[in-house]
């Protein structure tokens, strides 16, 4: 209820600082009888940590997955899955340029008001450290799921962005470069483009897409619990994403009705899709199809004048080893949480109907 | 749990069919000794009634609301509030074209399936007539929040997009034309272009934006129950609403750190403001605004071929009364779900320290 | 959230003040598809209601419930059953005598208190008056469980307790005496008892037990929301419960395990039930029987020294029409109560399994 | 939501099998700002563990707390609290005897028909290690609930019942003994009952009473949340438990409302207390005092025939270390449970009023 929660039936809870002496969570809600891929979990996890490309923050952290209970004998057994991911060299850090000063566009100055005390090593719990125990979840998200295909992928970096329909990509490629996009041509500017700006000692935005197929029909749950507005939740939930739009999004605001509509076939199937594969809030057979912004990481590598907690103005250096671009690391966080929210309406449909 | 509820601590449950006997809620959570001002809340519910003024549907629907309980002497007493709005000559229409067709981009063929039943008449639980109680529910909460300032307007119709600043806008004069734009400029445009659409048979999307002023800082709950989550979530789950993004939002995800962050004043304040208020996921006491992507309505005027219950494909003539653009009455709700969402966290918030 | 609702997939809000213009509630959850039998929903609210016999408080009130909601064609549709029982001639009472005194072992303080306000005419939102909402949910999730039985009984008033084991009880005779007591016998002599105690001007204590019969394998859920934690939540929170006990219950804790043990019998059925139909919260396919102990109705016909308001001690006279002893009329809550929980249980029961 | 949390605003969330890698939780919602004294947790945790006394299970188990997030400084800072007790020596057991067969008066056969897989070492998660977490929990709780007092205490071993008033009694000697009686002459005899018990290869139930002292008027959420009912939950999910009453309980079923009421002092306190401190479900400044029923322990020192799991009946020889008496260690849970309740309560009561 303070919110460290996600799901109703299919219920994760997490804990952690980012420095503290570990991460994990607890899922609640697991159906028995998964026979568990632990590999494809760490492989998410790989895709998730730091370190894994040149592109990416440079900090060495192992993200090993460590499972307490809720498996036995290689299967999930309907109890609660208890997982912990140990920070290693959590101590050695030096903290003291943030410890007293608030970093500009980062929840320091917030967390100290809120809460009156605050883990200020590595950010605490305000760290997309946490994000590591989501794509656990997630990665058993999907194997609950095992006939649903869902696919993240980088759109854009700063201005560089994909303008094809995703029917046109081939998301086999999405893994076969580090910025995570699977327009091979497109991966290499915006690779070009993050180097570049880490040179700088700066920081960019980008956006996450995502598409998931083959979806059965039926999930969501009106009239608040809508499935793209869960969805929405859940990539709002992920640090540093400012906006959320599925199917037409923006862009279907400044259409007409006759345009907009999608007509059905005659198997029930639509020819176009601008609803995005949700109709009232619940999933209606087509592709599901979203977009996810994300801003630049707040840590550049640059001198800033900012607050400290005595209220003076002071100078802050950036240090440390941070992204220059948080989307080629946020793409597995992102298949994470749409799992898990579709796990968690497979769940309740199940109680739809007599 | 079935998704007709929003809120943990000030909680609205919903209830009713857009033709049935009458649609409602209840508010549990409401904090006692809140002198309601009922005249406020009927207020609300004229600026989203239908037939308020020549842009939009002209049915004839008086919305009252009848309060059941939760209210004494004039007071909130801590207990359940229960409220309906009677459907009146819900029993006169004809339904005959929606009773067996799916009507294209509505939820026809989706509750259908995920139900095996469905209240056909005038969309039923898909309505957005459910809205109503929302409108009902976010008044009562507006009045618990006194000192905060929730402003909605309609920022685009269609093509035509304020391009102004928030802070240019003076929004008394929303409420000074039928579409509710504070531009009188921009808003005489946008009415001429509905006012032709509407002739052409044909709907349009837009865009409501919001302004929240005087937020306490320090409400929202991380890390999944994030501030701007929650406003992303209240908001997707608005009847034809296909995008969300504050402060920002998408254009953030273009820019580059040294540009994007919000640099702090002496006072705690912050320089730029593209944080949108919400830091972390909690307020920071900056303005928060976002904007809301609505689709345009899927009712037209116009023949369309479609589907039928039984599999066949068969013409379907749109008829009633219905609007050809869908933001100025969504404005309203767009406020009241703001104000539950920051009425939900004010509680919440008390629960924070020792 | 503030506790008027319950229950996680089956949901019932309820609201409403004894004398105010209206009860009710809201049911979320409930599945599509049942043929609601309304007939039998008004039939339990009448085994409820005030006036029924010479044993019970002779106030007129017809309790019809009016549905608003998620019933179409005769069936659930699966969105919220919105229901209402409109109070009658609510304003011709004469409430001075508790407007500002507090009964003594009556909410009448503790709710000034708290909530700074109180609805004082007939209790407000403490009478048990809200309960009859919780029959109309009941009756309706006995529907969903067509094939389980739920009976409950009076087994004790004041000292005259039925001593047989349940197994030897013919609950058809249940409904054949005011008592609501299976044995003819002590049926008559527990009525000869309330009579005595009627003309005293004062009120006696009982004991409902309910037995449940053809319960699924499988129900509840371990570890906090034991099926046998829930049925005790639940009639505990009917009003005047001070003890619930379930299976060999207190005189168990008395026994040897060597006694207490429940042996197999090779088709799964055990030997002896002490269980109660439950092991380790899960419902084992066994009958579940329990018993609830109620109090005193508290408003006694006799003066009572007092405070009031003010913090004077005043006299204070019992008057209107008030039940002598509680529990012929709490039968159908008991019940009601009952299949709520298991309603919920049944849903929940089917996420279990991959 | 299915059954491993506790709570709605300071919830736990519990993990963990008996035998399995570790047991622990996740405390959501905490507030900020608590000076925790670890050792008092510990206390509380070595007052249920195992080998504690000859009286108890012989058992090794250290049962050390490690706290892995939600504490800085010695402070809790508002976010989540995760902590592990990790298990040791668990894979030195021989569970060859219950791994196929159902133990008499277990949640073997349920587990294993409801999840289809169960983790048979130990119980699994239906054993009482469970409760370890619980302790935990309860040992904040209470640390954050400072001014109340909450003492547990053994009542009854068998037949051995304390007849004194709870209010004769010095709960500073409940921790004199190993029964946790606070009776030094009734704690003799049942100890010496339990040692003549376990001679005989048999078990034997009890009853735990508790007294909470110093509660703030206005707990508890009418009306499904009442607080005696909540109370009566959190109990009845203790491993064992068959029955629950507080204030008069099952007795008051027997009294007259004459001698049952509570009438008041001119200090708003009443003469007798027979309302158990809860008036309407919520707290009304008295003492609060309820009483739990705990069945004999069905593990067995002796030949039982049973079922396996292939449906055939096997002789079964009870092995292992086990409680012949599980109340004493059961004092500190029924503790920790109390406070959990309170917690949650004194939370929640925090957004009654405007």
């Amino acid at each position: 209820m303070a919110g460290n929660s996600f799901g109703q039936l299919f219920r994760l809870t997490t804990f952690g600082e980012s420095h503290g002496a570990a991460i994990g969570g607890v899922i609640d809600g697991c159906p028995s009888g998964i026979e568990l891929d632990i590999d494809a979990i760490q492989t998410d996890l790989n895709r998730r940590k730091p370190g894994q490309s040149a592109l990416v923050t440079q900090r060495k952290e192992p993200d090993e997955v460590v499972f307490y209970s809720g498996i036995f004998e290689g299967k999930t057994t309907g109890t609660p899955i208890g997982f912990a991911i140990h920070n290693t060299n959590q101590k050695s850090k030096d903290y003291s340029h943030i410890k007293d000063s608030y970093r500009p566009s980062h929840a320091d100055k917030v967390y100290d008001e809120k809460y009156g005390v605050r883990d200020y090593r590595g950010g605490g719990r305000s760290s997309a450290r946490e994000t590591a125990s989501r794509v656990v979840a997630g990665a058993i998200a999907k194997q609950l799921l095992s006939s649903v295909s869902i696919d993240a992928y980088v759109s854009a970096v700063g201005p560089i962005a994909l303008d094809e329909n995703y029917q046109e990509l081939n998301f086999d490629l999405t893994e076969s470069n580090p910025v995570r996009c699977p327009d091979p041509d497109k991966a290499a500017e915006m690779e070009a483009y993050i180097r570049q700006i880490r040179k700088e000692g700066d920081t960019v935005g980008g956006v996450v897409s995502c598409v998931i197929k083959d979806v059965p029909l039926g999930l969501g749950e009106p009239v608040f619990d809508k499935l793209h507005a869960e969805l929405g939740k859940a990539m709002l939930s992920i640090n540093a994403v400012k906006g959320f739009e599925y199917g037409s999004g923006f862009a279907g605001a400044q259409r007409k009705g006759s345009q907009h509509n999608d007509q059905f076939n005659a198997d029930g199937s639509t020819q176009t899709n601008h609803s995005g594969g949700v109709q009232g809030g619940i999933s209606n057979g087509m592709d599901i199809y979203f977009k996810v912004a994300f801003k630049p990481v707040a840590t550049i590598m640059q001198t800033q004048t900012t607050l400290n907690k005595q209220g003076e103005m002071v100078e802050m250096q950036g240090k440390g080893r941070h992204d220059p671009c948080v989307v080629p690391r946020a793409v597995p966080i992102v298949e994470a949480m749409a799992a898990l929210v579709l796990a968690d309406f497979s769940l309740l449909n199940r109680s739809t109907k007599l």
